[in-house]
């Protein structure tokens, strides 16, 4: 397959127009050569264009991707497990195609098994909102965040440096993990956390609003999060989110049986504990060293 | 006991000069006649000096309560325990006391136990920060925020009266509350949550932190509460806090039901109700009428 355009050359299809999709289609503006965008929606559509996110729109494929240099796959997991079975439908030319979906293992395996003309990154943006869709998108969205990327069997050295190229203008941080290890840790960080959050809103008498300040706010944010985005989630890591689901019980045990049985002491260290746990997890991540330099 | 004065001529003296007690000194400024405090840690009455948060400060409540009109206990909840049991030694004047303790039974009844020369309001304003102590305190910190307040059979007309004018210059909104009803909505709505981050602290492995975007912060930013007044709180609303525990077990334990045998279907609607639930609990409070329109 021959070299791929650089970003600046390429004609860039996004495929959803939710926030992420939204967000993206903002953040290339000046980036590329053009942005057309893909939404089912006909009100996304319509929305899309005229606020000019981007150039051109199509609520199918069809019409928009054979004319494309870059794809990016921007909707709910299944949804691109959809688009990407279609993939070879609507684009025979030579294309890169990289995915911002929420979980990695299932959607790099299909995109591996795309034909030849295809090359293909996996990637996830640790960013988001607590409100989807376009009319919150912004092209500030993954300014700072980690981006996730999934080497393939079918990403060229061109693909890679085109990915580069992406989270470079989009202002964020290249992380290339296993598909597989991404699934583990962001069912710890980010799946179990929306369980629990939807569980604590359950568990709490609707009485007690007068007394929900910040810390309930912060605790269950998560809890609306997009609900077709995180059925997908659920449904594409079911075993990581049940295994990280057994830690989280196992842990709560602990600190309800020290609760129960133990003086301040241990109970105190165990806390401790914890606090020190949480403040290393969210601590920005060192800098790390630009890949040209020797 | 005769009639307190009014804010504006009260010498009003702090004990405990951490983030609530400094915030409150630095919100009642130019409110009330003279704002003392008194805290154990020498360091922190330099500071408090230093930045002119109180016009005097000492060590020891011997110094200074005998000349307060309005006495506010500021420390955490065994601390405050601690100063009522002291409070006859040093005040034998009419005073006012509010405390501002997490946990509201325990203090209550031990502030209606107080000499007759002690009027008594129960209070526990509905803020906070991340990070506690003096030098993270700040005028605006009850603004906008419920103020609880518990209504006591040594509670005057006239400590009422100061409790609501104490309320309205900081900003915030009365809450009359009954002690008990108080702790059972705080263990869900606060101290429940403050469990949680922490025990999903433990469970989260540290290698996952590139991926603990936004969302894993908010749902695990309540694990660096102040370790001293949490263990103050988990002591004195243990019960409570229990039985928030449980409902929260049953909970988790029905979704992870859903996850492993429902399909999309049934657990879209499980999960959209706990998006539902979550929206009215943090939902800003309806405006309440002013108590004096007819």
């Amino acid at each position: 397959m021959p070299v791929p355009l650089a970003l600046a050359g390429c004609r860039v299809a996004i495929l959803g127009l939710g926030l992420m999709g939204g967000s993206l289609a903002l953040a290339l503006r000046g980036h590329c050569r053009e942005i057309t965008g893909v939404d089912p929606d006909l009100r996304t559509c319509a929305a899309a264009l005229e606020r000019r996110v981007v150039d051109r729109v199509a609520a199918e494929p069809g019409a928009l991707l054979p004319a494309a240099d870059l794809l990016i796959l921007a909707a709910p997991v299944r949804a691109n497990l959809a688009l990407i079975a279609a993939l070879p439908e609507f684009a025979t030319q030579d294309v890169v195609v990289i995915d911002l979906s929420s979980t990695k293992a299932q959607v790099c395996q299909a995109l591996a098994a795309l034909p030849a003309n295809f090359s293909a990154v996996g990637g996830h943006p640790m960013c988001g909102k607590a409100e989807g869709g376009l009319d919150h998108a912004e092209s500030g969205l993954f300014a700072g965040a980690q981006f996730a990327l999934c080497s393939l069997p079918n990403t060229t050295p061109a693909a890679r440096s085109l990915a580069y190229e992406l989270v470079a203008a989009l202002q964020a941080q290249p992380l290339w993990l296993d598909p597989h290890v991404h699934d583990q840790w962001v069912a710890a960080t980010s799946h179990l956390p929306y369980l629990l959050a939807n569980a604590l809103a359950h568990a709490t008498p609707l009485e007690a609003a007068p007394l929900a300040g910040p810390g309930f706010r912060s605790a269950s944010r998560l809890a609306t999060s997009s609900l077709p985005m995180m059925l997908d989630i659920l449904a594409t890591n079911h075993t990581n989110l049940l295994e990280a689901l057994a830690r989280f019980e196992t842990e709560l045990a602990e600190l309800k049986t020290l609760l129960l049985t133990a003086g301040d002491t241990e109970l105190a260290a165990r806390l401790a504990k914890g606090a020190r746990r949480q403040r290393l997890l969210v601590a920005p991540p060192l800098e790390t060293p630009t890949p040209d330099r020797p």
